[in-house]
């Protein structure tokens, strides 16, 4: 499995003690096999210590919930995108009460299950929060076309996630989807910004009034 | 404006001795005072430290370039953007020539210039490289949707923007959606996932295996 994978054998040792990686079949006392779930597995410990920037231990927790077959589906994909979900960019603090309600009507306009105290939902008001500070509380009249855009993207994560066959790939699924798709978005987001500018500032800089008539889809 | 601003006042003096903030106009030897616009730079300097998490080099080279007139705004925004931005998640090491193909592919069909060597252009195709080598190159199948919310939100980007009056004001909402909208994207995209996933996956969890057509989707 070290040579087809290039990862060293001490390592893949390291990682079967710290439980990360089930141990392989003895084939003799110094010898053990592995089959394709484990080569699948240690591809994806690379993975989240790699792309995903993540610790052993926290790789450790994130793998405790994928291996878990007691829990309902749904369950076990929030637990695992929370485990993987980058920390909030935004500090601490409590998020003020505009910022609250603004979260909770836009929930109520989407449809939203959004109850207080939600990891995400708390998230959410408290970089509107941060914005109110920096005296750009209007960035959020964003709010509702990034929400739609969120709607589409997780659309698509979840039909990729539909789309495989066991459990287990069906939750190695949502951590690559996570890690990677959250990577993918940021460089599509910069691209798109670059080409918007491009046309609204770019070209001798004449266009920087640009209609916007027309792009009024209501949602 | 410590006061103001509950920074303190040797930290004020900090960032006005290390060219991040402009000296306050002296009303006596030990007195400076400080207008609109200090206590506006104040703020920003210290959200791209909070919020965004850089460092005060990092804040230092992306104020030059806010403070630079002497460029056109379409390059500005760019470099701008290029400096707040997270460094990408996805690890070094060359694309795959696949990868590379489907990046180009994408621009073409979306009209988009992503010349060979553009870094946004480059971590996308290392993300992609990285889903092949995890033996999940089908995730690169959500790419167009990804692409048209990634113009979603650039476009609710650029309408904030270009919504602000003097070329500062203009920069430093850039700074502030590309901090703060990573952040507000990644909770969005999280608590859009729950909810698609519940409709999927909740409710005594019997849409398991939903549409897709049995998922045979090649490979």
């Amino acid at each position: 499995m070290s040579r087809r994978t290039g990862v060293p054998v001490p390592t893949i040792k390291y990682y079967v003690r710290e439980g990360l990686l089930p141990a392989g079949e003895l084939t003799s006392p110094n010898q053990a096999s592995y089959g394709d779930a484990h080569e699948r597995r240690l591809r994806l410990i690379r993975s989240l210590l790699g792309a995903g920037g993540l610790s052993l231990a926290r790789i450790g927790e994130v793998l405790s919930v994928v291996d878990d077959t007691s829990q309902p589906v749904h369950k076990l994909l929030g637990e695992v995108a929370g485990a993987v979900a980058p920390p909030s960019a935004v500090g601490g603090g409590e998020p003020s009460e505009k910022a609250r309600r603004t979260v909770a009507e836009l929930a109520e306009r989407r449809g939203w299950s959004v109850p207080p105290g939600s990891p995400d939902g708390d998230a959410l008001a408290r970089t509107l929060s941060e914005a109110e500070r920096l005296g750009h509380e209007e960035f959020a009249g964003a709010l509702d076309a990034y929400a739609e855009a969120a709607e589409k993207v997780a659309e698509a994560d979840l039909a990729y996630v539909g789309g495989r066959g066991t459990q287990d790939d069906v939750l190695e699924s949502v951590v690559i989807g996570m890690v990677l798709g959250d990577a993918m978005f940021g460089s599509l987001r910069r691209i798109a910004q670059a080409e918007e500018s491009g046309r609204i500032y770019g070209v001798g800089e004449k266009g920087a009034g640009r209609g916007r008539g027309g792009g009024g889809s209501g949602r």
